[in-house]
């Protein structure tokens, strides 16, 4: 079957379920990740808590991985590439402070529950890097090219390949290190305090 | 039992497993950890492999979190507090490049396994926090305090709180985004670009 039929097909079955519904077998397995983690999570127990059919959601979605990786994207409220506020700091800060912070502590603990699995599975990595981790750093880059295009930081500040890893460094440290949850005042001040400076801004 | 009483009970105690012996235990503790996860981990299994009673083990390291937090700590093979280069671009690459890169990335794929482990364990969290962790940070905040006394860094930089944070983000972000594992030279680097620069360096 040719590429393009495949992806015809694709469609035409994922238009049988609605967005409504798709929306409410995301936050299932969701719920399930939080509960039991990925391994313990099954296509099983997704039909059960769903009431669909093991069928349906492999027609859908294929696999275990692409489903969870639909899951968590489908949980991000909002695109950075929506973000345009003049200037770096106003973008950095709108991007920290745009979900409320019980949102981004669920997350927190979510992806930290993931973080050992993507490492025993490789298909959920490559799911994972593909609908969550690239277009968020697409999104990242987009927010540091307008800030070079608008002069605020020079275009070879080596700063700028480390801007995701200083932000992930605010993310995952703040639990690990203070036994506090991340919330979006801590990490406004720390893009304050360390990523601007770093750019030059 | 009086505190003291209870602490010279353990030393006696401790007294009796060699320094040779101890670091078999550690090695095969880590061994352990590696194959089947802090979870997966008994203290029957530690029995086991290292030919010992399950009596001795508890008898000298009380618990399982204590244990595999001794065993991570002997693990470190230098301590911070020793680095004293005499500038603080020096200090910070010889803290990231003194162990060869295969140890980092093996404890890096350790320290991965531990971070769920850690959230789901209040008593590891307390054990690494003591035993690792609390230790770390009072090194690096060592070799921070004497880059404020020789005046490389204004006593009230903001950066100075979160270089923990930031070198976290280095260390966990490498293989997390780009797929590549951490080393000392991609560490030096991101020092050079973003902690040196957000500190005033």
């Amino acid at each position: 079957m040719a590429e393009t039929v495949a992806g015809a097909t694709v469609s035409a079955r994922r238009s049988r379920i609605t967005p409504e519904r798709a929306a409410e077998l995301y936050e299932a397995v969701l719920d399930l990740l939080r509960e039991v983690g990925y391994d313990g999570l099954t296509m099983d127990a997704v039909a059960t808590r769903t009431r669909s059919s093991k069928a349906t959601l492999y027609r859908q979605w294929g696999s275990k991985p692409e489903l969870v990786a639909r899951a968590l994207r489908h949980n991000k409220p909002v695109s950075l590439d929506d973000i345009d506020t003049g200037s770096l700091r106003g973008d950095l800060h709108q991007m920290v402070i745009r979900s409320d912070d019980c949102q981004m502590q669920r997350d927190a603990a979510l992806m930290r529950g993931l973080l050992h699995a993507v490492h025993e599975n490789p298909d959920l990595h490559e799911a994972l890097r593909n609908l969550l981790i690239e277009p968020e750093i697409t999104g990242l880059n987009t927010v540091l090219r307008r800030a070079v295009e608008r002069g605020e930081v020079a275009a070879d500040n080596p700063a700028l390949q480390y801007a995701v890893h200083v932000l992930i460094g605010g993310f995952a440290a703040r639990d690990l290190i203070e036994d506090r949850p991340v919330d979006g005042a801590f990490l406004a001040s720390y893009i304050d305090a360390v990523l601007l400076p770093a750019l030059g801004v």
